[in-house]
């Protein structure tokens, strides 16, 4: 290492500069809260509900009470001691931090024994004892909207999002949001059309598998708290434990350091109500970690079903679409109403149609809940209108890439909402992939068992808003330089962006430059890191943090007769201070305008800061004895703006496809007839290996520009699952002529679909 | 706790706001280095010198290594192969982190010992076998300027204060550096005065006693340090370790949590570059605490030799005077050269005296190295020229009030540098003496054995400059306030009168404000917590950057059509945000302007941001039989300006001048003629105790302003120290006609000096 005072001519934006955390993470010294031992600390583990819907007659914790060891077994009677409505999320206020009168889920957090010792803690727990009233329990998102089985019996919107506001006069309160868009009349342009086509698609519930699994620790002081988690959104957690404990925020730090992976499941609060109330009751540090199995009992991906009906002019041109989305939410909210009316104004698809209808419904069911996961309701989205494109092309004869080239959304032209497209690069990325496929030559089909074929899907995404992140960039004395930002770094390198946007403003190596971690004392304000925001809009806060610091320092050079252009750091802190002494300190925020849509229409002009554009291209082989399904060729393209560290770029989109790729070839959680998870444990749930990797994958980024992002840049971290999912069921249609319209794409399911269209249907397994 | 959104018309400025942490202290929940335990922590004990000066001819680590638990034992050696000069210092590079080729005090660190079990350091450290060729060595200030026992061979000045500049040519390498200043023409003066008037006075060697022992904690990262420390110079210490390590600083982080006590033994780097360099061998995380004994070899305040000189004219009036000090720094400079000169400028006294001459000497010896203490040399100063006062008002037969009348230096009139008197309330504290003490009333004499007297000293003290603070002050989404200063609050209070300044800023109660602690990652620069800076230097910092996000408020309210006077900032935020969301941060840097003193005549028209004035009167009790020294009464009296925290105030005068009184009556390090200490413990080490209190004491600040200051404050740390000694020695000869010369007053002292006036003198003991 050597002194940083010299600057450089080197462009710090576009270089592949090496990831800052790099050495750290490969020698085991970074530092995640999983490592994090304080003294006196106390273990906590959650005993959870085996019912999926229950009344609570009675919690039984003497023997757990009794083992030798254990410190204190809390249920939601000690919590509401010291916090009367202990309950929390980010839309509703509906998640009770212990189950209080029922439980809504099975593996629903009960009670929680605490000792020193979590071998004792686990043992105990073991022998805690519910009894359960059961109740009605209603699983599927669509019979959710008519059953008998209330999950929630009063909605109790948080406010936080004043954009989010569930219908009035609706009385299903299993449907805790619902989002409506009118643009001109679908319903009467569906009548007139030259064809209809209605498909219905579905998809199932996944879970987020971080590496690194769910970990809170609560540090109390006298009149403090400090939380240190491993948390995508320690700003929400610190303003959330603020409103349940009904202090002000500054007497609550929350602690981020590296976190091992998140992809939406660390959103909002999961376990940092809990660890703050036990910390609070006991007096002491508390932890809870969770295993992998208890991860599929606290935060999911949506399942959802998705019905779409189109109408088609002669020519090919999609005139009208009416789509109803159906998401299943789980017990409790958590961001799902978010994301039923943020993904929901994208559901017709990147396409130009001049009528549009969208009813999208935020589900409470008895399993366990759902949030956000890498796309925030993209994929599932994609998945549909992209395989219901493909079987409109199919049905029309017309080729599936002139088809989206004749209907896809051009500069300029009106979304769904009414926002005009800029800067979303989709016909390039159709283009691109059309090029690199080698579209135009026909596909080498293959003979016997294994049949090859070919398919492509785009997808697009808006960014949440509005939103803020503020930044600071500290510039010392000896010329080297701290940035301050809330993002977290869970391994997409975020702290290497921030720096190589710092470094290429003031003209210093990225090497160089150091990034504190997200800290609530520390680091200012942000929204969260989710949804492909960070570059965006902490990236534009940073960048003008330090372009406030470098007006500062030129100032200060100067007010001591520096010339700016060629004064070293160093000279003109030396020359002002005396010493090695002071800081340049550049503060920005940074907000993108936003309108809201019209409540009753569901439109704006403004609906989002930039939009992400993403599209697949795949060639598969299907064994058509077996089903499986092999993925012999994947191309990723998307839009990225000018990227700021293509190695990163392309590792993201690469790293998305592989994750989408599990989500459509195999992952599922399994529920039985009672709710009760049959595969929670990665042993039977299955991610993708080595073997299930394409044979051949290629991550592209166009050329493109964000106007508005930092340095030309915007998001990534999602645009390479948008299309993986239905550019596959296109690819196995285009092999074997058969269409699935569930996910996963498993062997059996292809099998079944075979032997079904062979007119010999297998029975239920 | 409740929300602190609500904006308060109360003056938080003036107020005696209880402590912030005094909770957190109360119920031992405050966080401190010593409680620090990280996992794989090693404990380091060192192992020291047993000779005064010696080469070091082998050092036996064998044994120690062979303990069963011990994990490495590190000397000098294997400190060079990873930094090959291992040198630190503030004003000289001559201190090295482990003795290299020869020791210059008993109990210099020579190895170190690392182990999981403290207790198995210790005893392996027993077990270090040293040898040396033993050196002449040199004790004593005055002798070691012409002493053939050189303590360094070779000058290494730092450079970090340019104003430090030993005098060119000299030779003698035990005069690290010299002082001189010349006004008028002090030597025809004193041979044009009708008196002259020469005394010389001595100081002890004592001992800061900070409750909490010095301690640091090395925490190594891939490539990055975290350095956990009791510091009241967390950046200083950044900047040395980057230098050290050749690092930039931004690798280099410094925390610093509450500490117990500082009085200046806590600055600059004491353990941290031996924890760091410690943790950087064995990549683990290091910890080193000292023993109470430990910090008798570690740090120290200077003994020192002040011979003074005064031509006073028939009238009174002082016409001129030389001064002549001798600092004995001990082996290493530590801060000594500052305090050479620093205190060195003020020798003569706050007395308006036409020609002056100061030669002030800082003498390398071998003993402990001695630094800052409460007070910075001015106490030793203090207790010569107002011991000094009074002898010449008595020769005159002058009524000591009345000679220091007509003597001091009032508004506007030029101190000894030439710099004018500005907001030195000089007069008014000697006046406010007089009237406290019932000067004008005789005194009671009491009878028999036991004779009554009292005296008076005033004293004053410039400021450090030019030093600089930064602050940042962050108001959220809520309404609560965090403030980010490096300021310690080792005891004094400094968080509460910071918290004071921004809720008088931003019109918010000081309660609701937290104050985030030290950490060089975290909160801007600060040259040090020292000198009683802290208040007027961060406190202008956090006043102006309180008043920034103030401006940055209004603007923000105006932005969004709040009008400022009465927007409550949960609605400005709000109506900005859409949510609870983003910051406001004010960041500001203070630094006072200063002009250097002139390299030949040592004299500068700016020699410090302001003035500290602090005047003592006692009535004491001595028993001529035993000669024991009773404080019946003690009256302190100082300028501090216009108190932020008068509680606080009144206690940082009374904790002062408690300290001082134990370095007056009884605190000695206790040195034999081979140079090893025979007091290192505190039971053979006396501080005062309750019953040494003062029958009545009272502490008082006169009506005054700063007007440079935070709402017209300035520092209160050390003015409680300046007359405790002389006032003391003064009010002896007052009650039994006995003048002592040398501290501590101690009863022997009292009784040797009574038999020698009675012609009975004791022998040596």
């Amino acid at each position: 290492m050597k002194r940083a005072t010299q600057a450089t001519e080197t462009p710090q934006v576009g270089r592949s500069v090496p990831r800052l955390e790099a050495a750290q993470k490969v020698t085991g010294r970074a530092e995640y809260v999983h490592n994090l031992r304080l003294p006196g600390m106390l273990y906590g583990k959650v005993f959870r509900a085996s019912v999926a819907h229950g009344r609570i007659r009675r919690i039984d914790t003497n023997a757990a009470q009794a083992v030798g060891g254990v410190y204190r077994v809390v249920t939601a009677a000690d919590i509401r001691a010291i916090v009367p409505e202990p309950y929390y999320g980010p839309a509703f206020h509906d998640q009770p931090i212990l189950a209080i009168d029922k439980v809504r889920h099975v593996g629903e957090p009960v009670a929680v024994v605490l000792a020193a010792d979590p071998h004792v803690a686990e043992e105990a727990a073991a022998l805690i004892v519910a009894d359960y009233e059961e109740l009605p329990a209603v699983f599927d998102e669509v019979e959710a909207v008519t059953s008998r089985a209330i999950v929630h019996e009063v909605l109790k919107p948080a406010g936080t999002f004043p954009d989010l506001k569930h219908l009035k006069g609706r009385t299903n309160t299993n449907v805790a949001l619902d989002f409506h868009l009118r643009r001109g009349d679908a319903e009467r342009a569906l009548a007139a059309a030259d064809r209809v086509f209605e498909h219905t698609f579905r998809t199932q519930q996944v879970m987020h598998t971080p590496l690194e699994p769910l970990v809170s620790v609560a540090e109390p002081r006298e009149s403090s708290l400090t939380i240190h988690t491993a948390s995508q959104s320690p700003s929400f957690v610190r303003i959330e434990l603020a409103r349940l404990l009904g202090w002000p925020e500054n007497r609550i730090r929350v602690r981020t350091p590296f976190v091992g992976g998140g992809f939406g499941a660390k959103l909002y609060i999961k376990l940092e109500a809990l660890v703050a109330v036990l910390a609070l009751l006991t007096r002491r540090p508390v932890k809870v970690s969770l295993t992998m199995e208890e991860q599929f009992f606290t935060i999911t991906k949506h399942a959802a079903t998705f019905k779409i009906r189109s109408g088609v002019a002669q020519d090919g041109r999609i005139t009208a679409r009416h789509c109803e989305v159906w998401w299943n939410g789980g017990a409790y909210a958590d961001i799902g109403p978010r994301v039923t009316q943020k993904s929901g104004f994208t559901a017709p698809g990147p396409y130009d149609i001049e009528h549009v209808a969208i009813d999208s419904y935020a589900l409470y069911t008895n399993l366990p809940p759902a949030g956000a996961l890498r796309g925030f309701g993209i994929p599932q989205l994609v998945w549909a209108y992209e395989s219901h494109t493909d079987l409109i092309a199919r049905a029309l004869g017309i080729d599936p890439i002139a088809f989206r080239r004749k209907n896809i959304l051009r500069e300029g032209r009106p979304q769904a909402t009414g926002t005009p497209i800029a800067d979303a690069a989709i016909d390039k990325v159709l283009e691109r992939l059309a090029v690199t496929l080698e579209w135009e030559k026909p596909l080498e089909r293959g003979g016997g068992t294994v049949r090859r074929g070919r398919g492509v899907a785009i997808g697009f995404k808006a960014c949440i808003s509005p939103t803020t992140s503020v930044a600071m960039v500290n510039l010392t004395a000896d010329g080297s330089c701290i940035v301050y930002c809330g993002t977290v770094d869970m391994g997409q390198g975020s702290d290497t962006a921030m720096a190589q946007i710092a470094g290429e403003v003031l003209n210093l190596p990225a090497e160089s430059i150091s990034v504190v971690h997200s800290d609530t004392d520390v680091t200012p304000y942000d929204m969260a890191t989710l949804g492909s925001r960070s570059l965006f809009h902490m990236g534009n806060a940073v960048r003008l943090a330090a372009e406030d610091a470098r007006a500062k320092f030129r100032a200060l050079a100067a007010e001591v007769g520096l010339a700016d252009a060629d004064a070293p750091i160093v000279e003109v802190f030396r020359k002002k201070y005396g010493m090695q002494a002071g800081n340049v300190i550049g503060v920005a925020s940074f907000i993108p305008s936003y309108t809201p849509p019209d409540y009753a229409t569901g439109l704006t002009p403004n609906a989002t800061p930039f939009w992400m554009v993403g599209g697949t291209g795949v060639e598969v082989e299907v064994d058509t004895e077996t089903g499986h399904v092999r993925i012999a060729r994947l191309v990723n393209v998307a839009d990225v703006g000018t990227p700021i560290n293509p190695k990163i770029v392309a590792t993201q989109l690469s790293g998305a496809a592989i994750m989408q790729l599990g989500f459509t070839l195999f992952e599922r959680m399994e529920f039985d007839a009672a709710g009760q998870l049959r595969n929670a444990s990665l042993a039977e749930y299955k991610i993708p290996g080595m073997l299930d990797l394409p044979g051949e994958m290629t991550s592209e980024a166009v050329a493109a520009e964000q106007r508005t992002g930092p340095f030309g840049a915007k998001g990534v971290g999602e645009s390479g699952t948008f299309g993986v999912s239905p550019a596959i069921a296109n690819a196995i249609e285009d092999a074997i002529g058969i269409r699935l319209t569930s996910l996963p794409l498993t062997a059996e399911a292809v099998y079944r679909a075979l032997c079904a269209a062979r007119g010999e249907p297998l029975g239920d397994d």
